[in-house]
């Protein structure tokens, strides 16, 4: 018996063309594994959309992109049609929001999120806009909804941070949080202290398709701090937004001579977000920290991430992901749309 | 609103102790934040049995076991009940199995598993032995009696390797499985390394309350090759009792002689767990293995545990975990209530 789904996507870089390309490679997997099978039936970017209920076929949409096509001039598609106008209308189950982060308002995802809610569609997240601006309004729009809500490859793409928060972590008290969230800012670093250029580096990172479209979002911090927000709202059950982060500091400052004398001194920099417990709930704070060259986060190197939970009762708990470009968190929005169809998403 | 879940213990050893620990030390936890209120009904050792509708003190229980009483002989309680009996009689909605694992049947731990599922009650293991006996008949019996079954406890404590492969890298195809289950063969090539002798490091491990009942299935192997077992019946979906894994070799032909010769040459011995994808299905193995010392297992240190998983699309994922004792293992129990009962376990 195979459930199908039809999805909606929204945004066509990276995370969401290679979300294309998964859909063709795992259809196999996805039907005989978990009885699934995914339909692209809505698809949209900045320069229009599609939308047809009898399917659009993923990997033609894909190559059409990557030939510097325009979503609005595929086959069926309406140019200028907006995303938001998209999903009020898309004969779709399931949305999935892969637009370019919005640090300022979460627009246009935000409104794509809400109006998928309550619509009564499922809504998994690439992008962390909408959540760093709403988390408490969509996660009880999408409870009372009935719908599932997902957002597992907002945090170090594949690694399962937030997933590993909420449900496994369930019955714990954490006492802190530190990790390594920017692929983009760790691998400057590492390179940095190999001798590179920071030019030089975040070309690279650039090159590998993990920067962020801005990539200020990823070197001066805020890229970090939004996921840190994000783990505030889900794991840590603590309201936050982007000004509940105290100190935002990026890796933009940093020196190769700094490099150098720490490493002379057994010190690794890395851009690390905290979250320690207090009286008051979590402080919460981005900043380049020097760790011992031995430690656990000091040994995320390159474009890998890392978390560290301390918790009371389960010990110390340490994760990291190595991973390359835009596919990992492709992967990420796959388990996310798996597990709301098997019903086993918290 | 809160719900309240009748539990039946069965074993009472150093696990079963920090579960009844943490029953009255998350107590309030438990209702504040998940709804949940969790009364002990039933509970159960090799001397005999407890049960009552109104409820059994958790913690006077711990403490009558701990000053070396039997529960048999607990207020209430019938010197000589077995447990197998008194699943088939308890007033409750789960059982929490943590009784010894007996490697060569799963007794009695399976048929109370069998009894339970049947009586329509959730299970949580800590016992590895059902499991590793009768994995495919629990888990369909529990489906099709539309109970939970869970077992994260089982594999690496509060580390949640289990429900990590099972849910997050849900669409991967697993290249392969690398891992230290066992902390106390761990910590004891973790202190020869540092100087210590063999039995010392023993002795330490059985203090540290990580060991096995019996030592050897720490030592020789089986701990860890049970723990493979389950590893690959719920996570690479490979059908699979101990007679797969193709080698099972401890680290008692270790000596001191042959760490040092290793950690002159950049090496560290580690008891390695290993599922290898191959065109017939995952080969299983258990033996120690030579790694370079900077890499992620040869740092996996002392009482320590740790994984890696080679994906296809999610990357190459590293957890470990520091934890000390049996309570992270209760922990992990409590984690598997605690989703069970809000209906998100897979």
């Amino acid at each position: 018996m195979t459930k199908s789904v039809r999805v909606a996507l929204v945004g066509l870089g990276n995370v969401g063309r290679s979300f294309l390309a998964l859909m063709a490679e795992k259809a196999t997997l996805l039907r005989e594994q978990y009885g699934l099978e995914l339909r692209l039936t809505a698809a949209a970017d900045s320069s229009g959309a599609v939308m047809t209920e009898s399917g659009i076929d993923p990997t033609a949409l894909r190559l059409h992109k990557e030939r510097g096509g325009r979503t609005g001039d595929f086959l069926g598609g309406v140019p200028g049609m907006s995303a938001r106008k998209l999903v009020a209308q898309a004969p779709a189950d399931l949305l999935l929001e892969a637009s370019p982060v919005n640090l300022q308002t979460g627009q246009p995802g935000l409104d794509c999120v809400r109006t998928a809610i309550r619509r009564g569609m499922h809504v998994v997240l690439a992008n962390k806009g909408p959540l760093v601006h709403a988390f408490g309004e969509l996660t009880q729009a999408a409870a009372e909804a009935g719908v599932g809500l997902a957002y597992s490859a907002t945090v170090c793409g594949a690694l399962p941070v937030v997933n590993i928060g909420r449900r496994d972590l369930a019955g714990c008290t954490i006492r802190s949080v530190r990790g390594i969230f920017n692929a983009t800012s760790n691998s400057i670093l590492t390179a940095m202290a190999r001798g590179q250029s920071y030019a030089d580096a975040l070309r690279q990172a650039q090159l590998e398709g993990v920067a962020e479209a801005d990539p200020r979002l990823d070197v001066e911090g805020w890229d970090t701090a939004n996921k840190l927000v994000i783990i505030a709202n889900s794991i840590l059950c603590q309201p936050a937004t982007l000004a509940d982060v105290t100190a935002v500091v990026g890796i933009t400052g940093i020196t190769a001579e700094q490099i150098r004398d720490g490493a002379a001194q057994g010190q690794v920099v890395k851009l690390v977000a905290t979250a320690e417990r207090d009286v008051g709930g979590y402080r919460l704070a981005v900043r380049p920290e020097w760790l011992p060259a031995d430690s656990f986060l000091a040994q995320v190197n390159g474009f890998e991430m890392g978390i560290v939970f301390e918790t009371d009762i389960m010990g110390l708990q340490m994760y990291k992901v190595e991973e390359r470009g835009p596919v990992p968190t492709a992967g990420a929005i796959l388990r996310d749309v798996i597990n709301i169809m098997r019903g086993s998403q918290i």
